[in-house]
């Protein structure tokens, strides 16, 4: 008989249920039902409705859900993780049927925690769309860059890229100049070159000045700097040479691939989805 | 008889009227009443207003109110910049009588612009508090760096440090660990460091990192942040074994001579004040 679970990768604004049949998702919801919008209401009945609708399944849930914002907090798995580590450490709710997989925290050196992107990371590895030693990249609201080595995550880097671009669009004096389409090409490429050879707070008033003086047009103002963040982020993460696997939906994954291409490394784009899956699986059969 | 005029430095949110007598302020009144204030409003009125508090006197202003948002545009003075230059291209609003002083834009390398900023730095060298060749610096939401050599701005660099910090402590996913008291300190000295040594966008979610697993008093967030982005700012503009002059009132500067001490540099701090005062009667000399 099919091996068949709920796994649910539950962020802090969204959340994605995927039904599991034998290591592939065979269902797919999406909803905007992250942990904030969870705020006073209550997790044991929000599993029991999911439950309702695919059958008394095992749930196992990955992200903020584990936070101390989130359901229950499920302690940090520390540096180097194995994802036996993570198994090992699985937070049950209900046993045997319910539970939440841990994070994993960087204590040494510069702290740093994730929560939900390790299993994307394990889960590329199981997959063997990665190789066990490798420089994998998760863009986003707080870009991940985590280093595996032996197929265990032994550093990794988090960046408030996504956020600040977010707060620079909606709240800032460039918001009037950013609020457009952002694509790859020659002002992209430029805003990644800039990312690289200057700092970061005084290009960003360089992209005001550009329009008082005319200097660059008003419709590639959003690629522009678009590029300067993700330039910024990846020049600093010392890729030249190297390969970047970056976990991402093609849209958003082209762009730090192009920067990653612009600044002398190669990048693979991996499905973030099918990472998770398989690493939710993977799991799985670990705590079976 | 005495030489009595009005100055006006009119920034984008706040305002600052000088009663300027034989060089010397006599009275200064401050409001909030920047050129955003002003929208909907009219600027002939709002003249004739501050007139009949202070008497018939000539008016002279500086800032945002000769911008494209003010109330009269005048024409960006290109660099290299020097106070002549300034005098000659002024904006008569009405002959003789109101005027406002252009700007300084520079256009060769990276573009960048300044209103207001110029009457500070060609006062700090008319009154002698600087050199004819210096480097200075005026903290601010757009903090600007200015090189100075034979008494002209050769070329400048603006830094959006002070708007990036108030972004963080009102929006971001930092927003409620910022919200406290900064203070030159341990805290603070660890950011600059870190600012200068790391990624901006990494260290900034290292804030919250080091919040989560416990790495950092709770009050030493706003300042270690603000040491992030100051030093960050400083470290690039290589100060190292440089003398800063900081344009500032005597907190804030106090913070940026702090991080330019801590990144090697020797910071002496000027009255700003006195210096847009100073700048401001050498402009009406040279146009009387």
């Amino acid at each position: 008989m099919a091996d068949r679970f709920i796994a649910i990768d539950w962020g802090t604004t969204n959340r994605r249920v995927y039904i599991v049949e034998d290591g592939r998702a065979v269902e797919t919801v999406r909803d905007d039902c992250g942990i904030l919008a969870m705020v006073g209401r209550d997790y044991d009945e929000e599993i029991a409705h999911i439950r309702k609708s695919w059958g008394d399944l095992d749930v196992l849930i990955a992200g903020m859900a584990g936070s101390n914002r989130g359901w229950r907090e499920a302690a940090y798995v520390n540096c180097p993780a194995r994802i036996d580590d993570l198994a090992k450490s699985i937070l049950w709710i209900e046993p045997r049927h319910t539970a939440i997989i841990p994070g994993v925290a960087a204590r040494n050196g510069r702290p740093d925690v994730m929560r939900g992107e390790e299993v994307q990371l394990f889960g590329a590895i199981t997959a063997h769309l990665v190789p066990d030693d490798a420089l994998l990249c998760q863009p986003g609201t707080h870009c991940k860059w985590a280093v595996m080595e032996g197929a265990a995550i032994t550093s990794f880097t988090t960046a408030m890229t996504g956020e600040l671009f977010a707060l620079l669009r909606t709240h800032s004096l460039l918001a009037s100049q950013l609020d457009g389409m952002i694509e790859n090409g020659t002002a992209f490429q430029e805003g990644v070159r800039d990312g690289r050879d200057h700092d970061l707070q005084s290009s960003l008033f360089g992209v005001r000045a550009a329009e008082l003086l005319g200097r660059r047009s008003k419709t590639d103002a959003p690629s522009y700097t678009s590029g300067l963040l993700i330039g910024n982020d990846v020049a600093a993460r010392n890729i030249s040479g190297k390969t970047v696997y970056i976990l991402a939906d093609p849209v958003f994954g082209g762009l730090y691939a192009a920067a990653v291409t612009e600044l002398d490394g190669s990048a693979v784009i991996i499905d973030s989805q099918s990472s998770f899956v398989a690493g939710v699986t993977a799991i799985r059969n670990r705590i079976l």
